[in-house]
């Protein structure tokens, strides 16, 4: 059964929400098959290219909030975060633009790597005190999750590689009625929009794989005497 | 939207149940795209190869009924494919072991010819003179409706040649309830037992083609507020 789950490097929800899925997956092994298949959600979609901007004053500022405010939305988001087994780092993350890194997130699923990629990235932004908005950085992290890194770099030099794969999840996730992120599209049927707790990952994951396979209906006509079966040919 | 029909060739439900299968399609046209896969299903597996039989004095002794009304139930079965537009040898037809021609079935379905063998096969058993089961007339009217003449005598040369693919529908067909053909499965949803009306075929293709793709329904959480948007993400 597949899961699309579309998300942004950005977005802490969507770090949480990843590992709250990822528990219910592992609650339903051997149960439920799932297979997930990652979409990019640029949150920020129009922020300038290759200039980071430390996430709390950013946030003050955006949502005329005090950098106090911020600073505590942070700790909150770092004690769910902890609450998943994910390390965040609380203090000085920074943010910027996340369209070259989901570039790099299709190159990866397109070599097999795309679970590896997304994790480490996710790692690189909330945990690692290195900003992942640095090339040379994402060059790193990408390499260590198993990317080669003359492909890393030629899809970073060149803003088509991947672009339209970008664009395609987005309009996608639109069309679907998705208006933030993480969201999750279960077996193409049942959408689940945010973070949501393990338990009803749970239940929607179980609820679609007993649907999944549904036994057949069989309409009976007005007459359905009409067929040959091993005693011979109804006439 | 796929449509999976469970037949065997030395079917006469099956070939009347074709056409007016064929007929809703063509009246759907522009509205349903259908897809069509032809399956395997044998009536009578356990009868001799190659040894064919007369139609009219197999049936009486089958079902204990007098050779005259053998030859009615013909005359019957000609007068309704006559409606559909179909040919039909009332008189004088015979009967065999079809899992030869179950097996270039599918080498024909492996070269994008099934419409066209199937139909060629039909053609063969109920409308023409010459015996279709006669290995000299198979490879002829195989090779007439485009199959490699080679090829089509190494696949009857050896018996394990798509047996496998044949067993596989027969055991589909069982595994989905299917007693007897035509068995026609609608986008894995529902199934129609028998030569339906061409009216019921088209209620049930329109149906099973509207609910093809649903709207996918989203699940909202006790605390659906736990997500990323562009206005920020909610705390």
């Amino acid at each position: 059964m597949r899961v699309d789950i579309w998300s942004d490097i950005a977005c802490p929800w969507c770090y949480v929400g990843k590992a709250r899925f990822d528990k219910a997956v592992q609650e339903l092994e051997g149960k439920v098959a799932v297979e997930v298949r990652h979409r990019s959600f640029e949150l920020d979609p129009n922020r300038e290219p290759g200039v980071a901007e430390a996430v709390v004053p950013m946030i003050a500022k955006k949502y005329g909030i005090s950098p106090a405010q911020a600073q505590a939305n942070e700790y909150k988001l770092g004690e769910l975060a902890q609450l998943e087994g994910l390390e965040y780092r609380t203090e000085n993350r920074d943010h910027g633009n996340t369209f070259d890194l989901h570039r790099l997130l299709h190159l990866a699923s397109d070599r097999g790597l795309e679970a590896e990629v997304w994790k480490a990235f996710y790692i690189a932004n909330f945990a690692d005190e290195a900003s992942i908005f640095d090339r040379e950085r994402v060059v790193a992290v990408s390499v260590a999750a198993g990317l080669d890194e003359a492909e890393v770099n030629a899809v970073l030099d060149n803003p088509e590689r991947y672009k339209d794969a970008v664009r395609a999840d987005e309009a996608e996730a639109a069309a679907l009625g998705a208006n933030g992120v993480p969201f999750f599209v279960i077996d193409e049927k049942y959408g689940v929009s945010g973070a949501q707790p393990t338990a009803l990952f749970t239940e929607i994951l179980e609820k679609a794989w007993d649907e999944k396979k549904p036994a057949i209906t069989t309409i009976a006509g007005a007459d359905d005497a009409e067929a040959c079966g091993p005693e011979g040919c109804a006439i």
